[in-house]
Order: structure tokens, then C-alpha cells, then sequence
């Protein structure tokens, strides 16, 4: 009697076709199928299974016998899909689909059908996105580590090297190479601590919470978020099925790591002009025109600020999918994980290119010392000296200096004329020599002269590199360590499985 | 002399690497080729090969011999193309290296050199991209107009179905099927409406505007946009290679074509659970769960829903790639077309889903009736009816109106309960039959009386659907007309090509 | 009898209160009423009610005399906001209650109930939106076209004045200063029509779709559309009152004029940098620094910059609103005027700051000279002569041109060095004089070659210029036209209105 | 001498304006003033200005008489905006130049002029910018708290009420009401959390970065930062004042709040729809229809719902305002207030409204179990109850029940209808008595059976309730500490001024 009803699965290979009288048309297969995004978790959605019937197995919920052949089955999939033997077939839909399958033509199908016991495809998806992102979190925070280190250690050749600091792009006051590229280390840093902080949600474990109600079965949530190196479980089923908060946050922290490589891209862009010429990105990462052969473009560059879009948009991707969603999981929720992988790998990417064009970037120190020069870029130092030296108040130093430059603008002359200035100075009733403006206006002096915490000045600047040198390390000990303990339970899993399949015993085990 | 320079092409194949002393760093190769996007428009790229070859010897800038060199050598990249004997390299770039680079390999390099006269990457991407878009266009145009009219045919077969309609997810009054599902098809044809005027600004050729200033060679470039179906060309060269508000358009009209799919797919979603129950979707297009058996998902709704914030990220992605960038061509405008694509892609692929959803979707009028009578949908119609019988003002019929559903909301009695709204209408002074109510508010008769354009009403709505008709038949009589003219354009091409190799001259042609 | 319901409105001036019987609360209040950005529509919204009056009289479906007293209470409240004596109250939550409100104050409060007949705030918030909107896309239309023309003037004034022209911000050709301000008129002309598209799909009245299907009143809905000029009717009234793509649509065309803004924006903050020194801001647009006193700082160019996010932002918040709202009325629409308005008058006022620092802009040919000759923007001009006289592939051109372009770099040469130019093209086996490529390397004689359409030269530069101005005459001449539709329309409505006040009878009129 | 460049401060109050000869245009200052953002700031910009000028008198950059005279305007200014007396003039550009604008007319300007020694706007601007903004996120964080208070609150009413849980908008199995409400408090405590680090990113001075680059003056920015109660100094002063990072992710973690309640605000109309009829939401806080009498809306629903269009908009708009945006301060950078106060205020309001909406919302325990019983939510368990009792796989269990469900649903009979299932069970081989089904489907027993961590199971939901009351209560004691710590530094700060104003020496002070 019972066959009667399992030996007509309608012809379909569908795991939940029994209520259905149709298959589902294919064009809807192809629309609604995940594979492609799904295909790089083929490895979390093992483990994930591995962990959970290692757990079901634990709980007494299935027999040590039924473990061992799944267990050996999954190890067999996991295998052939690492010799390129086992590839996600889209007419399964999905991935856990694919594996599931596969698991029932290795072992007893009976056998298999018993794995999905007290598990959903709702908290498996969610399970194995939220595995695979913190792998990928932490590949990004190294690569940032990696990117930040190079801007210290490119800055701190050039502690000294003196360089025009704008504001609205305009000369401002000089500053150092070092300040310049440290400016952008320190930026990196907050989306370390930004990236660490959502690593925390990201890795609690979302399976036990079923379709969206948890179980009736006497499951142990704890355990199995332990063998799959989550630091807890979530603690809401409802919530772990159906939030993706954790994935518009992720995008979020994207976007601003984006935004920042945007702002160093635009200036890599700009500084690289003939006109301004203080930099000159190296020929492996400079291109050219296919008309115009005296063309050296800052390729890289431009196309990390572009690819800026994608991070952005990516993020409104993912908040306009999730606007106004029921509770509980809606099958809009598949759409989280293509934005999600398309921004992580275009902005590892991006650190990643930037990381290469600034190791190999050559600066002209020289270029950088004329413009600073040129410019009127010490008279704020003027007028700080006038404060100090007259006692003047600053907002009437900035008035005599204002009308100084002015007038030295109409006569065509660059404040380093200590002459004119001087004699410009004389007329606003302050007597400074020439002498004395040669001392304070020289570019070096005005360097040397800046004290203040987190200045310009040469020890300020490496106080402050010498402190963000030590927040990396921190972070990259963050890193190894969050990296350690996923290796860990990885391994703890590896040696159960081996344990079982070799005859032993779940009792024998700490699980 | 000569060759020494010229043998010595510093080891690299890239067409621009005259200048460099090193190559491109394989990262950076990687980072920058856009051969993924770039693969869907190679028939295109060749195309426009062709036609700018035959212009320049219409022009006499290259001669006879060397065109008919040339066209062999594309005709063959074309077929080999279309055998699959030709894809695309990563490390050659683009699909313009790719092509320029396998016809110096099938014919004599020397002339192959002689196409990219006059022409640069940066106004043939941006023709190959037009190109291509144009015929996406039509083809969602296309896609669109089947959905509208399956909306209308669903509809007209329900013209006198009542259903509740609804403001604030709330019954407001009835209103029938045709008019809900049509009142989707009006929308869309305001998208039908903006597709076609953004196809007029597509369609213009960028083809002569060079790298960004035009040229001194004597080109035609009207010859070129008419070999290329172009309505006309870009009148502006530095506009022409480096705008991209087309792509922005592009983008806006689809994220505008999202947010009307989305809604119907939301009302898909809503009117098909358990407790609406107004629809059924088909077997063919509803999805099941892995552990709740009895559940009839209406994922491709949810999906479709969800992929509104593709496309209104690609269009936020695009929008950012091109704030504050400078005039002329720059290497981010490469980022435009992976969002473009995309979005179409997926788009077009939900126009065709719903499209399914909707021709195969049951109605349930019995429910839709149930409904209708169950609230107080007809009360706007009795207010409405108090104003014409007791010459009473609306804002009086709808106090008493409001008080009359209170107290029957109250004793939870329908409206449909005449006797005691008779009585109640009876202590508010009016005094109306039970029977006169009865005519009054049955739904069928509400639906009766509606009268005015554009209305519920049975005849308003099958004139307003027989307008829509019409301008669906303009619509699909304006893509195949469009359609024609590319077909045409490409033939002509075609046949010149022909003419030419078979040893004929320019000179005879008309071009 | 009737009183009893009639005088306890709960406490309540709410026109929809009498179904409750409890008040809303006071932070429900504060939450959801739309007084400020319903408040620039006041004027639309009592022309709205006018026109609808005048209908229901001419239909029978008020009195003359009701009419009568409507129209005098209409034209009070009218004149009592022009005099500033009337305001819109918050606590009555929006325009519409507002005004109806004001007139039961000051009229018959039953003639004045009497005036909501056929008619529902639905249909009544969208007519007012689309009238108010109409006129604002008219005036941007305008600023745009002055910016256009000022563009075009200045540009005029130096057909012939060389700057370098850029791609990839990289020297790339000598172009002119005409060529580089006409780009951005031309893309500002697709900005024009596209508003001017817009226009018609918003300028279509909903009026008569009442709360969501029409009505049994025997309205005549164009004779309404046709007082409030409208160009038709929306032909569904569903669709009517529920479709918000004509704000999307606006604020999609409203981000690409901004993006284009924000183009010319970061050019004119570029090049008034010390580095480029190509441009001046006058005083009048440009800002100081308060402790920086040199400084002169691009604060129009940048802030315009800025504010692309504000109408990319407004953009997403109307498309985020629409995501998967149901059909009918939603109050979600409501937040569909905010972003509308505030999108409007940023990128208006955008408009014409930059208006006036284009209008004002000093320009420096000396400067533009300079950094033409000092680069070697002229090397695809030496590599096209080299094409034509020498008759070479555009490719070995190229890669010649290219690897003395390099030979130059290393020993710091310009390419106006033509003696060693001509060396060593010797070397590669072409022998061109010193004079000759004086001749063909000379700034002035780069752009009086280029000859192609669209192109830099002076002639081409003139001719693309001309057809834009035609192009801008005839968008004035649209909008004067359309203005001027507007206009008659209103002043037909006072026409009427007035004589219906006199004592005339609507018999006598043609409507 | 010096007078004659001090009075003619050419007709300007502009404090910068040294260098200009013209004033800004009229349209230049409307465009470029930004006192409408500002206002909101003025308290932290005179407390800011206190702190500055302690400093700066502790450093010994300013006497104690100066610091004495400075210390008595502010405190004259600060009297005088809160009596009223004093509000910005948009003349004066932005608050800092009103507050030191208003300090010169009521002190000895000359004084008043050294106030801005060793400062920038650019400094003071975003310094006071992270003040406002901690006060609001401390705000923002106690209404979130009282959210999900009240959303544990209602639900701990009913753990044991029973309705329908949804998977895609469909039934998939019973949960409590408490497990539905306290699913939203949960994800709101992910909220907390990123606003609590936020806030540390938030709370650090960058005051005494000046312009870019620090100053030459020996200030002590840690003893500003801690009169002004930040948690720690800005380590960079190029990245402090050129980053807004602290904005864009404010705005994120705005965005992910309104995400949230939209899903809360979406599921709060469809439970009140008729057809759901779960809740009601108060007459309080629903809206009613001006033309249909008997529609009570969820119109504060529908607005939080469509507010988070603003969140979403807010986030966007702060991305591409910096986007590509060059090192140190840009002009652009003021556009980056608006849309944090806009996103701020609108959330706010939200939470709040949505709170009171919940606790005023009536349920319907009736209507939700009859939803329950009339529908197959029951199924998994049923599987579930297959597993347990007959041994079988899970997929077969499913394919069983899958069966049975869709012949129940075939013959229009519930899953209730005990004796049927019975007999198809039979049919499949599995004999299950009527009384065991009774005993398994029954709702409340579901609940019971529900074991596992988190799940909707009476004691699984009190105790995940229970440890999110400790977390919430942990959050408030968060905010408490954070918020006392600001007014403790406001308090000392205000002691300071106090002793000073009083004769008092600095000397006698531990700053």
C-alpha cells in the first residue's frame, strides 16, 4: 500500500513534490533555481550536514548505523566534488537539493530520506551563507590589513617628504607624504572594527530553527553550533530564518570600505595628471590608448572608483528586497546571496589592486616641493606666527594675511618673495624680517612646527603610525585567531567522521 | 630602420603597448578585462567593423584592396564566432582587441593595422553597447506587450467577476477582475511608452567621435550610422564617448518596470493565501516546502518581487559610476554595462515568469463574491445613493453612513442585513425600503452603475480595455517596425560585404 | 432623528470621523499629517475644487445655487491665503481638509458637504501633485535651457581658444574651449526631452477616479481635465489613484540632469585647481577659508556636486516606497511628495548657481596653451599624418608615434622638441622635416583639421553648436507653449467662475 | 597702517572674506548657507567653543583675562538663544560664524577675534556634528528599547495563544503570539547593537585637527575632548576632518532599523486586513476614508512602511556624497547633516508611533485559532509524529503527508477531519488511530511538543524572551552610563565657566 504512494513521485526528482499534480514548468526551473550562487557553499552545506546528523545521531534521533552511511555518503560527495567528479545540476534547484540527491543515490535512499530530519531548507541556506561570509570576512580584513600596511610602510619612507595638503582640492597647507597615505590607513581602520563587529552576528548558528518554529525533536542546537565553529546559536527561530539583517549590514560595511577606496582611487587619478604630477602609478598597472600612444592611464584606479556603483548598489539591492517582507522565510530571501558574493569579491578586488598600485607607485618628492612652493600653502603659518609673535588676534592676522596674499596675487608673486611680504607686513604695522619669514614660511620649518596630536609633523605623524601599527596587529591577531577556531571545528568534525566511519562510537566521543 | 622598432613589440600583444616598458601585472589584467560583459556583443563589434571598414573606403582613407582584405578577414572571425571556433580571451581585453587581434592573424597584419583608422575603443564600445541594447529593448518591449495582453484577455474574461477592491489593504468597494488586472496592463504601458522614447536616444551612432575629438581623417559618419540601422548619429563627440545618461535611462525605465511587477507580484503573494484565497497559481508555478507538505508557494511572485532591488541597484550602481566624472572617456565607464545587462536580463526573465503566472492562474470568483458581501464594500454606495435620493450633502451621508456601519460593526452584522440597516437609515430620518436597499447595494449592481470613464463599471471597463488594445497594437506595430529597420540595415551590410568580396567595386553601390 | 447621528461627530473635525469613536491621538497626528509638503499646493488644490464644482454643476449633479455659494466660498479662501490670512493646520492633516474645512466656516457647512460628491481625497492628492509638478518641470525646463544657452554663449567666444582634452583625465587631444562647454549643453538637451516626455504622462488628469473605481455619478471627466488644463484624462481609475511611476519617473530624469551637473561640477573644481590653473571662479561664486587665507575655493561647484546624492537618495526613497505596495490607494503614497518636491528644488537651484558660474567663469587661454604644448597631446595627430603620408597601418602608426613618445619621456623632452622628433622618426625609416611637423603639431592647425561631424574643429564645432541652438529655440518655444496652455486654462476656470458669481447660469457658457 | 587693511573689511561680515574683492552673490549665499542643518547644533557649538577656549587658556594660547571675557559672551549667547533672543541669520553662512559672529558685538572683538586660534570650521563643524549626533543615537537606542519592551510585553500575554506561522505568506505551522512579536525584538536588539558601536565611533573629537594638518600651537586636544565628553581624540586630523564614514554608517544602521519595522509595519496591515482579521488595530491610531465610511486603515503602518523609502534614501544620498570625494575637507561635506538629522527624526518617530500602535493593539485569539484549524499547519507535525512512531525516513513522511494533504485538499475536507486521515494513512501502510491524530494535530499540543532552543514551544519562548530582557536591560543600563557621562562633561564644563567667570584662576583646576 505504502509503495502505492512512494512509487509515484509524479516524476519528479523534487523533494517536495508529494502534494503537488504538476511539475513545476520550466521556465520556472530555470527562474527560480540558485545554483549559481549556491555553488561556492557546496563545501558549508557538507560540513553543515555532516554536523547535523553527527547531532541528530548524538540525540538518538537517528541510529548509529543510519550515521555511518550518511556519514560515509556525505564524505563520498565531498570528495567527488573535489575532484571535480560531483557539480550542481540547476534542475535540483539548489544546493542542499543537489546534495541531498546525490546522498541518495550513494547510500540507502531510506537511509538518506532520514537526514532532513528536524532541519529545513529554510535554516540550512541561511546556515551555510552565513559559514561561507565569515570565511570571506576575514579573507577581506586581511586583505585590508595587507592594504593598510602598505600605506604605513610607503608613508613611513617619507615622514618628511613634503607635499601641498588640500581642502577643496585647493593647496590648503603643507603636509606629509607619510600624513597623506597614513590619512587613509586610519580611514581602514574603523572598517576593520566595522567588519569584526558584524563577524560577531554573523557567526551564530541559525540551525535547529527548522522551517521557522523550531522542532518537536530533542535536538541540541548547542552542539551542533559548536562542531561547526559558530561562537553560539541564534537565539530566535523565527528571527534566524527570516532576518537578513546580517546581510544588509555586511553590504553596508562594503559599501564604506568602497566608499573609502574611492576617495584614494580618485586621488591616485588626480595626482597622476601631467598637471599635478607627484605620483606616477608604475607600468603593470598603468594602461594605455589604443589612438593616442603617449597615453598612461590610471586604469586601476578609475575602475576601483567605479566598481564603487556596484557596492552601492549591491547594498540597495539587498534593503529593497527585504523592505516590507512578511516574517518567517519568504522565498525572496534566495536573492541575499548573489549581491552579497558580487560585492565581496569586487571589493577584495579592489583592496587587493589598490594594495598593488600603492606597494609599486613612485612619488616625485620633487614635483610635490615645487607645487608646495608655488602655492600660498604656508600662510596659514604666517598667520600664526603673526598671533604668536605680535599677539594679534587670529581672526585679524588671517585679515592682514588675507589681504597680503591678495595683493601678492594681483602683482603676480609667490609668498616666498620675503621682501614684498615683508614690506606688505610693514604696512599692517608688523615688522618681521625677511629673515624671520624665510624661517617660518619654509616648507620644512612649517613640518617640524606642527605638534599637535595627530598633525602633520614629522613625530606626530609617526606617533600616529606607530599606534595604528599596533591596532593591525590586534587585528590580524583578531583574524588569525577567528580563522583558527573555524580550522579547529573543521578538523573536530573531520576526526568524528573518521572516528564513526572507522566503527567507533558516538559515546565514546566529547561532542 | 623601421623594424627594429617595429619587432620589438616589447613581448605584449596589447595594441596600445608602443609607450610601456612593462607589461600589465597579471592582477591587473584580471582586474580590468571585461570580456564576461563584453562576450554578448561581439556580433555587433563585427558589424561595426564592417560598416566603419566600408565607409573608410567608401571615403577613400583605405583602399579597395585592403577593405576587401579586411571584410574577408571579419566574415571569418563572424563565422568562426558563430561556430564556436572563436571566443574570447581574457588577456586580449576587450571583444575589440579580441577581434582586431584574430583578423591580424588571419590576414596580412599590415592591413589588418589599417582598420582602426579613424576610430578609437572609446566610440566603438560605446556603439556596440547601443547596438546591443537597442535589440534588448525591443525584445523587453516585446515581452512586455505579451504581458499586457495576457492581463486583458485574463480580465475581459471577468468583466462582471466582482471582487473586493481595495484601498489600504482594505475593501473599499467592489470593483471586478478585469478592471484589477487591467489597471496592471495601463501601468505597463507607460513603461512600453518610455522604453520606446529611450530606444530614439539609443538609437544614434557614437562611431566617428573618435577617442573623444572627432578626426582629421574625411570620414562619413552618416555612411556609418546608416550601415549600422542608426537612426542618426551623436552630433557631439566628447558627449558621444563619454556620456552615459542612455545606460542611467536605461536603468530607470527597468527599475520602473521592477516596481510595477513587484506590486502585481505582491497582490499575487496576497490574494493567493489561505486567508484571501481570491486566486490559485497554477501547480506549473508554485513551489513546495522540503518538511511542510501541504504548502503551495507562490515562489516565482516572491521571486519576482525580490528582484526588484536588482534593478533598482543596478540603476543606483550605474548612477554612482557616473557622478562627478570628468568629461570625456574614462575607464569607468567600462562598469556600465554589467549593470545594464543584468538588469535586463532579469527584468525580462520576470515579464516572462508573471506572464506565465497570470495565463495559467484560477480564479475563484465564489470567494472574490463571499468577500465582497461579507464587508462593507457597498457603503460608499449607499452614501452615494442617500445623496441622489435625499438630496442630502455627501459630507452628511457619509457621517450617517459611517454611524450606520459602526452600531451593524458592533451587533457584527453585515451590510447586507437591509432590514436593520433600513431601521438604522430610519432613526437617521432617511426613509429607504429593504428592498430598495437590496438593489442598491448588490454588488453586481454597484458594479452596474458605475459610469464614469475609466471606471468599474462593466462598459467603462471593456472601452477602457479596448483602448488599451489599440495602443498595445501601435505599441507591437512600433517594435516590429524598429525591429524591421535593424534586420534591413544588417542585410544591406550584408550584401555589400558580398558584393565586395565577390570582386565588386564601392563605386557601384549606392551607399 | 437625523441630528441625533448628525451633531455628536465625536469631538472630532476629521471629515472621515464618523465611523470611530475614538479620537486619533495626538502623536498619530503630529505622524501622519502632510501640512508642509501639501502646503505649495494649495493654489492646485482650489483650482482642483473650482473645476470640480463648475463639473457637478454643469452634470446636475449639485445645484447652480450650491454652486454658487461653493465658488464664493472657493474664491475667499483663495484670496484669504494670497493675503496671508489663511494657512494650512496641521491638526486637520492635509490640503484637502484643510480647504474643505475653510469653506464650512465660511459657507453653508451643508452647500459645502455638498462639494466632496464624486470625488475622493485619492484622486484628489494625485491631481494636485501632477499640476503642481507640471509647472515645476516647466520652470527647471527653463533654468536648463539658460544654462544650455549659457553655455553655448561662452563657449561661442572661443571657437578657436585650444585646451587639452582629456580621457582618463590624461592629456589625450587638443580640443577647443567651445567643443569642451557645448558637450555639456548637448547632454543637457536629453535631459530636456526628457522632461519634456515626462510632462505628458504627468500632465493627464486623475480626477474622477474617486477613492479607487470611478463612480455612479454621472461626472463628465474631461470637461474637469479640460478647466485644470490638463492634456486628457488617466484612463483608469485604478490606476489613477494607485500608480506613483510618474514620481519615479521624475525623479529618475530629476538624478540624470544632477549626474550631469555633477560632471561639469567636478571640472570646474578640477580645473580652477593651482595644478590645472585653466579656469577662475569669479568672487562672486567662489569661498574662503577661515584660517586658511590664500584660499579660494570651488563652493558652488562643489556643493552642486554634493547634492547628486540628494537626487539620487530622493529617487531611491520613491522607488523604495513603491516596492510591492498592493494596487488601489496606499498611505504609503503619501511619502511621495517629499522627495518629489525637495529633488525639484535642489537640482533647480543647481541649475542655477552653476548658470551663474558659468556666466561668470574667467577662462585663461595662456594657461591652456601651456599645458597643451607641454604634454604630448599632438602625438595621435603626428600618428594620423603619418598614416596619410606615409601610408602606413594606423597600428605601426601608432606603435611608432608611441615608442618615440617614450624615448622623449625619458630624456624630458616635449614633443615640440621637433628636431629630435624628426631624428627619430628617421630612425624608424619615415623622413619628416622639422617645418612639417611644426606645421602638423601645432595646436591651432590640430583643431582646423579635424573636419568629421561633431568634431573639435572650429567649422564643426560652429555647425553642432548651431543645431543646438535651434534645438534649445524649439524646447522654448514647447515650454512657452505649454505655459501658456496652463495659463488659458486657469484664467477660462476664473472666467467662469466669475461669471457664475455674477449671476450668470453655466447654460450660457461653452465648458 | 594696519588700520587701513583692518577697517575695510570690504562691506563683509564674512570672517574669511580677507582676500576677495567682491562679495558672494546673493543666489551664492542662499545656495551655500546651511543654518537650517545647523540650528540644531548651536548648544554644541557654544559648548564646543567653551571647551576651545579653556584649552586654550590652560595651554597658555590665550590669557585668563581673554579666556575670562570669551568664556561671559558665550555664556550671553547661550542665555540668549534659549530665551529666544537669539536664532541664525543665513547671512552669516552656518552656526559657527553666527555664535562667533554674535560674540564680537557682545565682547571686544579684538578678544573675541582669538577665539579661533588653533581651529577650523573644519574641525568645529564635524565636532559638533558627532556631538548632536551620540545625544540622538542614545535617544534612538531608548526608544528602541521601549519597542521591544512593549513587543515582549504583549507578548508574553500569549505564549500559549496560538496562530498560524507563515512561510511565504502561507501557513506552515502553528506558533504562538509571543513567539511572533518577540521574533521583532529580537532583531531590533541586533539594532542596539550596532548603534552601541556606532556610538564609539562616533563619540571622538576631532577638534584640533584645524584645517587638515593639526596646528603649530601646543594645545591639548585630549583635555577638549574630555571637557566636551568624548571617549577619546581623533587620532589623524586629515582623516577627522575629511571622513564621513561615521555618517554613511550612522545611516546603515538607520536604514536596518526601518528595514525592520517596515517588515513589522507590513505584517501589522495584513493581520488586520478583513480577510486575515488576526488584530485590530486602535481607533487611535487608524485612519478612516473620506468617502468610504466603513475602512478603519492602518495608516501609521503604512507610513513607518513607506518610510523607509527616507532610511533608504538618507543612506544613498550620504554614499554618493562621498564617493569619490578627494582627501581633507570639502564643501561637499556639508551636505552630509540633512540627511543624518532627516534619517534620525524619521526613524525616531517611527519607533515611536509603531510602539504605541503595538500596545494598543487588540488581538484575536478566536479568529487566529480558527485560521490554524482551517488550514493543514498542522502537516510537518504530522510528519514529524511518522518519524517518531513508524520509524520512517523523513522524506518518505513528507511524500506521505504531502499525499494526504493534497487528497484532503481534493475533497475539501481539513486536516481535522481526523477519521479521513486516518484511513489514507492506512492506505499508506501506516495505522494511526483517529484519537492519536486528534491528539497530535490539536495547536496547543503542537506548541507544547516544541522542545528545541528558541522554537516557538511555550517554555522555549519565555525563556529566549527572558534572556532578551536581561540583554534589553543591559542596553538601557548602556545608555544610561553614556548618556550620564555626556552630562557629566557638560556639568564640569559648566563648573569651569562658573569659577572662571567668578575671578576664579585655571591654576586651581584639574582639567
Amino acid at each position: 500500500m505504502i509503495l502505492s504512494i512512494m512509487t509515484t513521485p509524479s516524476g519528479s526528482e523534487k523533494l517536495w513534490g508529494g502534494r503537488f499534480s504538476d511539475d513545476l514548468a520550466d521556465l520556472a526551473v530555470q527562474f527560480s533555481e540558485s545554483t549559481q550562487a549556491d555553488r561556492r557553499m557546496i563545501a558549508e552545506d557538507i560540513w553543515g550536514s555532516q554536523a547535523h546528523s553527527i547531532m541528530l545521531g548524538a540525540c538518538g534521533i537517528i541510529s548509529q548505523a543510519d550515521l555511518r552511511v550518511i556519514l560515509s555518503g556525505l564524505a563520498q560527495i565531498r570528495q567527488q566534488f573535489a575532484d571535480g567528479q560531483f557539480d550542481l545540476d540547476p534542475q535540483l534547484e539548489d544546493v542542499h537539493m543537489n546534495v541531498e540527491n546525490r546522498l541518495r543515490k550513494l547510500v540507502d535512499p531510506e537511509v538518506a530520506g532520514r537526514l532532513h530530519t528536524a532541519r529545513s531548507r529554510n535554516d540550512q541556506v541561511v546556515t551555510d551563507a552565513r559559514m561561507h561570509l565569515r570565511s570571506r570576512l576575514l579573507t577581506l580584513r586581511q586583505t585590508l590589513a595587507d592594504l593598510q600596511q602598505t600605506l604605513l610602510d610607503r608613508g613611513a619612507e617619507h615622514l618628511a617628504t613634503v607635499m601641498p595638503g588640500y581642502t577643496h582640492t585647493q593647496h590648503a597647507q603643507p603636509i606629509s607624504v607619510a600624513f597623506w597615505l597614513s590619512s587613509y590607513a586610519w580611514a581602514l581602520q574603523r572598517d576593520q572594527q566595522r567588519l569584526a563587529q558584524t563577524y560577531e552576528r554573523v557567526n551564530r548558528c541559525p540551525l535547529g530553527a527548522c522551517a521557522l518554529a523550531g522542532t518537536s525533536f530533542p535536538i541540541d542546537r548547542q552542539m551542533t553550533a559548536r562542531l561547526l565553529g559558530f561562537a553560539g546559536v541564534m537565539e530566535h527561530a523565527l528571527d534566524a530564518v527570516g532576518s537578513r539583517d546580517f546581510v544588509a549590514e555586511s553590504l553596508a560595511d562594503l559599501a564604506i570600505v568602497a566608499s573609502n577606496l574611492s576617495r584614494l582611487a580618485e586621488e591616485l587619478v588626480l595626482f597622476s595628471t601631467h598637471e599635478f604630477g607627484m605620483i606616477e602609478i608604475d607600468d603593470a598597472y598603468a594602461t594605455g590608448s589604443s589612438i593616442m600612444p603617449q597615453k598612461k592611464n590610471p586604469g586601476m584606479a578609475e575602475l576601483t572608483r567605479a566598481k564603487t556603483g556596484l557596492a552601492y548598489g549591491r547594498l540597495m539591492q539587498a534593503l529593497t528586497m527585504i523592505k516590507a517582507l512578511p516574517s518567517g522565510y519568504n522565498r525572496d530571501l534566495q536573492e541575499d546571496k548573489p549581491p552579497l558574493w558580487e560585492s565581496l569579491d569586487s571589493v577584495e578586488s579592489c583592496v587587493r589592486i589598490i594594495t598593488a598600485v600603492i606597494s609599486t607607485l613612485k612619488l616625485r618628492p620633487e614635483r610635490m616641493a615645487e607645487l608646495v612652493k608655488s602655492n600660498y600653502a604656508a600662510a596659514t603659518e604666517l598667520a600664526n606666527f603673526l598671533v604668536r609673535e605680535c599677539n594679534l588676534p587670529f581672526r585679524d592676522c588671517h585679515r592682514i594675511v588675507g589681504q597680503i596674499v591678495s595683493t601678492l596675487l594681483k602683482e603676480q608673486r609667490p609668498l616666498t618673495d620675503y621682501r614684498r611680504v615683508s614690506e606688505l607686513l610693514a604696512e599692517a604695522g608688523q615688522q618681521i624680517s625677511e629673515q624671520q619669514l624665510a624661517e617660518v614660511l619654509d616648507a620644512q620649518a612649517v613640518l617640524r612646527r606642527q605638534v599637535s596630536q595627530g598633525s602633520t609633523g614629522v613625530e606626530a605623524t609617526a606617533a600616529t603610525i606607530e599606534k595604528l601599527r599596533q591596532a593591525i596587529e590586534e587585528s590580524r591577531n583578531e583574524i588569525a585567531a577567528a580563522h583558527q577556531a573555524l580550522t579547529q571545528a573543521r578538523q573536530r568534525t573531520e576526526q568524528i567522521i573518521q572516528h564513526i566511519l572507522q566503527g567507533g562510537e558516538l559515546a565514546d566521543l566529547k561532542l
